[in-house]
C-alpha cells in the first residue's frame, strides 16, 4: 500500500557494508558465526525489526530467521536469505562443525542462552554484543541522512515550545504537547537503551525542583515523572513564573535518535541558572574546540571537569556532589546511548563519522538544573552541530 | 515537596501481604532466598522503582538494595530495609549458608547470572519468575481500586474520540492527541509485557487495511506503525469515511493497566466489520457468562473457538488463517499480559480476585479488522467489567 511503500527502507548496499564490516571483527574474534537476537542489532544489521534473528557466519550468506511477520520482513530487509523459524532447533544444520559462536551474553536472558547450550552441546559461547557496537560506533552518510531528518523534526518541536509554554502548565502537559505535536512528523517516542530495566519514553520536562530530583536514570537529574511506577521525566507539577525550565525532548527517527536540551523560563530566569546555562554552554563550545579526529574521549571529560571547576561549578556540574553521572558524552544513533563515551577510562581516540550527544549540565540542590545538550558528528574538517536549534535562554 | 506526596504509594500492610505470599512459595519451592531483579516485579514487592533489586529470605527481613536513589526508595517502599549498594559483592553476608536462591533466569541477561555464579561458587540458582508471577495472579482491594483508577482515565480518553476524530486525520495524529489528553490524567504511555524484545508504547489505532497487516506483535493484528524501526500501532495513514477504525488504547496508571477495544467509522461502517463487531461482542458476553469461579481459562478459549465458527467466522476469528494468535484473553495488572491466560494448554481454574482482558478480535486480509476487547474482574458473584465504556461502534 501507498503508506507502506513511502517507508524509507535501508538500502542493500548499506546492509551489504554493515555486514561486511560486521564479518571482520567475527574473524578477529576467531569466531565461527555469530547471532543477534536483540533488535536494534538485527535492525541495524539487516534493515527489520520483525519478530527475528540474524545468523551471521563467517563464510557464508547472512540468514535472518524470522518468527513474525515474514513478509513484511522480506519487504524491508535486503538481505537474500529471510526465512521463517517456527523452532529453534531448525538452526542446526546451519552451525553443523562450528566451535565457537556469538551470542549476545549482555541482553538476552539466561534461559535463552541455555536452551542454545542444550542445543548445541560442544560449543563455545562468546559475547557478540561487543562486536555489533564495535560495528556501529562510525555512521554511514546515510545513516547522517536520518540523523539530520530527526533534527529537522527537533528543530519544529522546540520552535513550537515558546508558542504553548505558559503559566500553570504542568510539565507532563507540555511534554504530551509536543509529543503529540512530533508524532506525525515521524517521531516514534521510543529512546533505546540496552539494559533489563530500562525502558524507552520521551525524557525530561523539568521545572524547578523537579530539576533536582536524582531518581533512578543514570543522568545529573531525572525528575518527578508520574507515578512510584514511572518516576522519570516530566510530571504532574504546574510550571511557574522565575522557574529554570529544562527541556531534554529526544527524538527517534527510523529508529535513529537526536538528542539535545534547552533552557526556557516564564517570566524571568534567576540569574544562578543563567550563569549555570552560560558556563555549560561554554563548556560544550570548549570541549568540541579540542573534538577532532584522534582526540581521546577521556580527556575531553576531563577537560571538561576542569572548566567547570575554574568557572566555580565543580559541586553542581554533572549533578551534585554524591549524585553526579560519571560522563559528559555519549555516542548516538540506533542506541540513545552507545559508543563513543566523554566519560573516564574510555580512552580512544574520537574518529570521523562518530556521533556522539555532549550535555554539560549543572543541579542544584533542591534549586532546580540548567545545561545544555546537542548532538554533533565528527567530520574529517571538525565537528558539526547535527541538533540546529537557536541556543540562546527562551524567556515566555 | 506537596507535588510529590500527592502520588499515592504503596501501604505497609499491602506490601506485607504480598511478601507473605511470596514467602509461601519461597518455602513451597525448598529455597532459602529469592533475588528479583525485574523491575515490574519488585516494583510490586517493594513499592518502588527505583534503580535497585530486592532480596527476600526465607525467614528473615526483605532488603531493598538500591543503587539510585536512595533517599527516593525509602520514601516510596514502606519496606524497613532498603539500604545503599555500590557492588553486588555486599550481598555476600546477606546470603551466607545458603544453598538454593532463587534469581529472574527468564529475564535476567546470561552475564547477570553469571556475576552471581561467580560470586556464590556451590550455590543453586532456580528462576525465581514464576513465584513473582504466582503471587500476582489475584489482586488485592488496593490493587483493584488503581485499576478502576486506570478505567476512569480510560473512559474519559475513549469519550474524547468522537469528539476529535475526522476524514483525513491520520492514525499517529488521533493517537497522539489521546496520548496528550490521556497524561496529564496520569497516563504513563507504559504497557509493559516481559520480553527480550518488547517495548512499552500506546498500542494501536488500526483504520481499514492497517488492521490487516500482523506485524510482529503477538496479537492478531499490529499495524503498520512509523518505519521499520517502530513497525506497529498508529501510522501516518489516513483515516478514510466508511472504514473500520480500531482503537486499542491501553492506559497505564500507577504501573497498572487498563485495555479495551472499541470501534470507530467515519460516515458509516461496512456491514461486513458490523457483523464482525456483533459476533464478538457476542463472543465475549457468552464466554464471559461461563467465567466463574472454578471454570477452566482453556476451555473458555476452546468454547470461544466454537462460538466463532458457528457463527460463520473460523477463518478470521483472532487472525486470519496461517496468522492467528493463540489466547483469547491475558491477565492484566503491572504487568499488560501475566495469569491468568484465556488460552490451549492453560488448564487452571479461575479463581476470585482476577483480573483479565478478553479480546475476541477479527481479522479480514487486505480488509481489515473489528472486535472488542474489555477488562473484567472476577468477583465472588461472578464477572465485572471494569472497562466501563459504552460498547456500541460510534459512526462520526
Amino acid at each position: 500500500m501507498s503508506d507502506f511503500s513511502a517507508m524509507l527502507l535501508t538500502p542493500a548496499s548499506e546492509v551489504r557494508a554493515r555486514i561486511e564490516g560486521l564479518r571482520s571483527l567475527i574473524e578477529k574474534g576467531r569466531l565461527d558465526a555469530a547471532f543477534f537476537h536483540y533488535k536494534i542489532d538485527y535492525y541495524y544489521l539487516s534493515g527489520t525489526m520483525q519478530d527475528a534473528f540474524l545468523f551471521v557466519p563467517l563464510d557464508r550468506p547472512p540468514v535472518l530467521f524470522v518468527r513474525r511477520d515474514l513478509k513484511r520482513a522480506r519487504q524491508e530487509s535486503p538481505l537474500e536469505e529471510v526465512v521463517p523459524l517456527k523452532s529453534l532447533e531448525e538452526i542446526r544444520p546451519f552451525v553443523r562443525g562450528m566451535k565457537r559462536i556469538g551470542l549476545q551474553l549482555d541482553v538476552m536472558p539466561y534461559n535463552m542462552v541455555i536452551r542454545y547450550a542444550d542445543l548445541l552441546p560442544g560449543v563455545e559461547f562468546v559475547d557478540s554484543s561487543p562486536l555489533a557496537k564495535a560495528v556501529r560506533k562510525k555512521k554511514s552518510p546515510f545513516e547522517i541522512k536520518i540523523m539530520e531528518r530527526a533534527a529537522a523534526i527537533s528543530k519544529k518541536v522546540y520552535a513550537r515550545i515558546p508558542e504553548i509554554l505558559a503559566e500553570g502548565m504542568s510539565e507532563i502537559e507540555l511534554g504530551g504537547l509536543l509529543e503529540s505535536y512530533a508524532k506525525p512528523l515521524g517521531h516514534e517516542g521510543l529512546l533505546r537503551m540496552r539494559s533489563l530495566n530500562y525502558e524507552p519514553y520521551t525524557w525530561h520536562i523539568l521545572s524547578g525542583r523537579t530539576g533536582s530530583i536524582v531518581s533512578q536514570s543514570d543522568s545529573p537529574m531525572g525528575g518527578l515523572g508520574l507515578s512510584p511506577a514511572f518516576p522519570v521525566g516530566a510530571s504532574r507539577k504546574k510550571m511557574r513564573k522565575g522557574e529554570p525550565i529544562l527541556v531534554d525532548f529526544g527524538i527517534s527517527y527510523h529508529g535513529y535518535h537526536m538528542d539535545l536540551t534547552r533552557m526556557y523560563a516564564i517570566g524571568h530566569m534567576p540569574d544562578r541558572f543563567v550563569r549555570a546555562y552560560e558556563v555549560s554552554r561554554d563548556i560544550e563550545r570548549k570541549v568540541l574546540d579540542r573534538a577532532v579526529e584522534g582526540a581521546s574521549a577521556s580527556e575531553l571529560f576531563h577537560y571538561s571537569v576542569e572548566l567547570a571547576k575554574d568557572a566555580g561549578f565543580a559541586r553542581y556540574y554533572l549533578g551534585y556532589n554524591g549524585h553526579k553521572v560519571n560522563f559528559l558524552g555519549h555516542g548516538i544513533g540506533v542506541e540513545l546511548s552507545e559508543l563513543p563515551y566523554l566519560a573516564p577510562r574510555h580512552d580512544y581516540p574520537l574518529e570521523e563519522g562518530m556521533t556522539f550527544a555532549i550535555e554539560p549540565k549543572m543541579v542544584f540542590p533542591k534549586g532546580g538544573a540548567s545545561g545544555i545538550e546537542d548532538t554533533v558528528l565528527l567530520e574529517k574538517t571538525g565537528y558539526r552541530i547535527l541538533s540546529d536549534v537557536d541556543d540562546r535562554i527562551v524567556v515566555v
